[in-house]
């Protein structure tokens, strides 16, 4: 009997060119499907919520795969987390409808984006953030951060080259908040674009260190034109936290 | 005019074989050695305020060196900066008095060690925790801990191999913190012996899973006998934060 098994994963990207399978390079959708592929004798597709960019990590990727089999989702758990790396984890297994589909049916999403702000950089661990040595205006950076909040067309922040046909998402909390020597962005919607984030924080930066204003958020994301933002941010400091669904 | 430097050094221990100089591994030491050599065109020695094992972090070692130069204490720290590893990071030079020794005059030392506790492994950070799978009594470990405090002999909890002459320390802090899924250790005394902070938080995970009783704390540190304690936690959850001088 076909039964249908959802995955809740964290992993550290840094050393995987992303979350989707590629050929030459390996990436967690590959790991995984490698190891389901060594417990169940098949090959099997591991659908994620959506692809996380090379060097990007993941605290609550979610995923789903699809197979015949008799074996338990525990028994998937402990055989998958014992074939992979350490960097991947499944935090969770469970048996799911056999209709849930982890990327059609994910109603939002949520990242934090951690900047390290300070003079001097840190050793431990900068695997995990953007070392940013100027200080940062962190309440102007809120300020241009609240002009994200609700239903816009995001075209504006789009990574180049990986247009989708609808740009329009709904941005439901863009929050800084500040841990020590860290500024954190915690960013939720709808879903996201390629970059999205990335390119939103590199803007934002921008806004930090006066360079631009916080309503020049506003006029870039009016203007639709990538070449109006500020530079996209390493993925190093990108974690997808959360995928919502019903 | 010789000088004398101070340095306040953070570091990710992952990728050396310790603080101290070694003829063919990696170390802290010989990087920072190596780097000023770099930068006098002369061989320096850099004193360390003590070692650190392989594998072993720290947010605040502390070390000194002298030399005969006209640069600057912010000199140094640019330069050690941008010559040393990413996983190397100098926080601090200042120019001390010509005596300042950073292990003579050190005074104490703060240790922290990192436990995540959870039935499954986490991939953030992993490089920087002991994953320890089974639930811990925090209460009794802390009860356990409690015999810690003040001057007794620690020979019990010395690493076999290295005996120091004197085995008696002073501590003054040993407690327990919860932070999320990570249980922290915090130990401050006047000084430590060779592996003591490690043999400790094995010895009290042993308390937590009722293995040991609390009690058992106090009769192995009467024992004197490393045979006694528990195992020897491993190094990547242990952090040096602070070395005290006066």
């Amino acid at each position: 009997m076909i039964r249908n098994f959802r995955l809740l994963i964290e992993y550290d990207g840094t050393n995987y060119a992303g979350w989707q399978r590629q050929k030459h390079d390996p990436t967690i959708q590959g790991e995984i499907e490698k190891a389901l592929e060594t417990m169940l004798g098949q090959t099997v597709s591991v659908i994620g919520s959506g692809r996380t960019d090379a060097g990007v990590h993941a605290l609550g990727q979610t995923a789903n795969f699809r197979c015949d089999t008799r074996l338990t989702s525990e028994a998937f758990q402990k055989g998958l987390n014992s074939l992979l790396n350490k960097d991947i984890v499944i935090k969770d297994c469970k048996e799911a409808d056999i209709d849930f589909h982890a990327r059609f049916n994910a109603k939002g999403k949520r990242y934090s984006y951690r900047i390290f702000n300070h003079s001097v950089a840190c050793s431990i661990g900068r695997q995990y953030c953007w070392w940013v040595r100027f200080p940062l205006d962190a309440e102007a950076m809120q300020r241009g951060a609240d002009y994200l909040i609700g239903t816009h067309d995001f075209k504006a922040f789009e990574g180049a080259g990986s247009p989708k046909k609808h740009t329009i998402r709904t941005v439901y909390q863009a929050r800084f908040r500040q841990d020590g020597e860290y500024l954190i962005f915690d960013i939720e919607a709808d879903g996201f674009l390629r970059f999205m984030v990335r390119n939103i924080v590199g803007t934002l930066i921008s806004v930090g260190i006066s360079k631009f204003q916080p309503d020049d958020v506003k006029r870039i994301l009016l203007s639709g034109d990538r070449a109006n933002a500020g530079i996209t941010a390493p993925p190093q400091g990108l974690f997808l936290i959360e995928v919502r669904y019903e």
